[in-house]
């Protein structure tokens, strides 16, 4: 009965093209009892579906150009909303606290998961069409990952020199979730990818219709069609109820509302992907398709906006990733880099995730400059600003100048505590 | 100016007693910038805190007698909240959907968290009072643990043997969340446990202060201090804004909305522990403080109430989880526990916490008897109802009797898949 032998190759039978799907049209029904249309009816039903407690105020804080301006902040967001870091517990951002980034055209649009299909097309030898619950019959696979934004400490953003700034402004482009969906590489070998097919283009069912093209390797390797975040749906700002995640790859690659694979042997120049990110540098220069992050870190508490309200003992903690694989190294300054500690890492091993540092530290009440350098499986090590520049080649000023460089901004962040105890944004100290 | 050599023994200065805190009674704000109010200002601002999709119905089902009825249902709820494991996605429980078990007085009090505090005191050198900010600021650690009560799976409870039930009904008493917060382990060794303490007792804020009697080589190893629920704070259902988390152990140990810890040479006898807790058995003999449990595991699709809508190709999925730690193990059966085959495990590792398994299987129309069992790391295997019947040297039709055994429910299940595809429950088959 059953075929553990050839499951783990072909999942279809043969013929399950366009014209005739083999896993059947019908729902496999959720367990239906009398009382769950109580939970549906009644969305303020606490027994149903809970919330938090009236005094947790932590909140997604700014938005886009498109989704209306800030009359009471008088910072220039760019992008947003952003994740609050400071208040970031373990490793998990809650999917309520999760960074949103919608270029305009990109507000969620409201799909009815009965109705979605994702299509798998272009150089295969079976096109493919999958309703959501034939997606859920297929191996599924939960993995923990971070999801970045590229313009995560720009150090070119206005809010990111602010001295006044928090860690949700400098860094609050980045959160982490458990993501369970299908592999992609499962996807495409079901399809049978032709020869000389060498990328995808994923497609989503926004206004816009955002593609990106992506490598087949890269597909090949640990790309997911998501359907699950953190033990229930995707989130409508994240792609509902389908969501390609790409890890460690940048934010864009991650298209959400998935409507659409095409295989084929070249990168489409979508519009984003072909005006915007490529990496543009004030010299004209440009890389293309520069994608993978390197080692980030940053120390969430203390940071800038907290006070410590004594001398005494603090454990200094923040969040770890890299695009590069699992963080094996975090070490922490107090002295502005002249000397440093290695931090504890809390569930290391998990790749392309955050990951949780900590370390005992008792302040004496003099001024001190905190900073964290990680290091990832592949041994590459966070910059400092001047390290960057020299490794761009480009002058260090550079990244002061607005809209300097595009790039992967993970340079080391500085948080100056002073004796009174306020904590404030030093990048460029 | 950092002290880490001694950072991992004593964190608080001498003299950090009830009458002069040593870690201030300030509390590190949070990082204020001028749009937070705005996020607090509205509830339903998605930017802030978003939602899930209206298209997502899963809720809790149930309550518990204090709480009300079920006038839509025939089903006669003893536990609950119960959550939704047929739409379980990898394995984090979403907070909203963690499972609720509240005898009468544990309604969640309205506890703001500035006001809330913690006490320390009894067999120890140093009695310790902690405010949340006090608490925050120590070395804290993040693990991911299931919780469960102990009546879940109960054969005895009419639910679990309905042909119709769901795996929500006869599994939903258990969730798993990443826990954040304090070892116990450190805030008895700064208070200095005395010679001859052999016990801790944990007490509640709620109306009936619930308490709990813990071995102290238990709280030594293993509890926690939690404010953190999957990257938030505690739930209020869960005990918000602290919980006493006592990985493994029956439900009944993680105290919730904590408050105080009596270090003691002797176990107090409860009112709940001395009455309902004993595992009582029909012959009159009854075992003490019995409380970690053993493997369980659980096929959460395909099963009870779902349909099946064609032949072909199906993972089969499900949770292993047990109170003796990782999950080493997990075989499927789709004759009736003939024979087996291994599934893959997901994520495996995570001690005492959910694991998800998954298993390639064609389904070929015919009847189908659906079964998992699990293995820990200890080598425990999950029982059928005779062997654990044979275990506890009691008739296996006691089971079946209400109120029968009261004991640790980790019986294989059975879900019977018919020819037109639907699935029921065969516990008894």
């Amino acid at each position: 009965m059953n075929s553990k032998k050839s499951g783990r190759r072909r999942f279809l039978k043969e013929g399950a093209a366009l014209a005739g799907l083999a896993l059947g049209a019908t729902r496999m029904a959720s367990g239906e009892t009398p009382d769950s249309e109580a939970g549906k009816a009644s969305p303020k039903d606490l027994h149903a579906y809970g919330e938090r407690s009236r005094f947790e105020t932590s909140a997604r804080l700014g938005n886009n150009n498109r989704w209306g301006s800030n009359p009471k902040s008088g910072v220039p967001f760019v992008y947003g909303p952003l994740t609050p870091l400071q208040d970031s517990i373990g490793i998990i951002t809650p999917a309520p606290l999760h960074y949103i980034v919608s270029p305009p055209g990109n507000e969620p649009p409201d799909i009815d998961p009965q109705k979605h299909r994702l299509l798998i097309h272009g150089m295969v030898e079976r096109p493919l069409i999958f309703t959501l619950d034939e997606l859920k019959r297929l191996p599924s696979v939960s993995r923990i990952h971070f999801l970045q934004c590229r313009g995560n400490g720009d150090p070119s953003r206005p809010e990111r020199k602010m001295p006044n700034s928090t860690v949700q402004l400098t860094h609050g482009l980045t959160s982490c979730s458990e993501w369970t969906g299908v592999l992609m590489s499962l996807l495409l070998k079901e399809a049978g990818v032709k020869k000389g097919a060498s990328w995808i283009v994923a497609e989503g069912a926004e206004q816009s219709m955002h593609f990106k093209s992506i490598p087949l390797e890269k597909a090949m390797d640990d790309v997911l069609v998501a359907y699950g975040q953190n033990g229930e749906a995707v989130r409508p700002e994240q792609g509902y109820p389908l969501k390609l995640l790409v890890p460690g790859w940048q934010g864009i690659n991650n298209v959400k509302w998935l409507r659409r694979i095409k295989v084929v042997d070249q990168p489409y120049m979508g519009r984003r992907e072909s005006t915007q990110y490529p990496e543009m540098r004030p010299d004209g220069k440009s890389r293309w398709f520069q994608v993978e992050f390197g080692p980030f870190s940053v120390i969430t508490r203390p940071s800038g906006g907290q006070r410590l309200p004594s001398r005494g003992f603090y454990e200094i903690t923040g969040l770890a990733w890299s695009g590069g694989g699992a963080i094996r190294r975090v070490e922490v300054s107090t002295d502005g880099g002249k000397t440093w500690k290695d931090a504890e890492l809390q569930q290391a091993g998990h790749r392309k995730a955050h990951t949780r540092f900590g370390l005992a530290w008792n302040w004496n009440g003099e001024e001190v400059l905190l900073q964290s350098r990680s290091t990832d499986e592949k041994g590459e090590v966070q910059p400092t600003v001047a390290e960057l520049a020299r490794f761009l080649s480009v002058p260090a000023e550079w990244f002061k100048a607005p809209g300097g460089i595009v790039g992967n901004f993970n340079v080391i962040q500085t948080w100056k505590i002073s004796p009174d105890g306020s904590v404030q944004n030093a990048l460029f100290s």
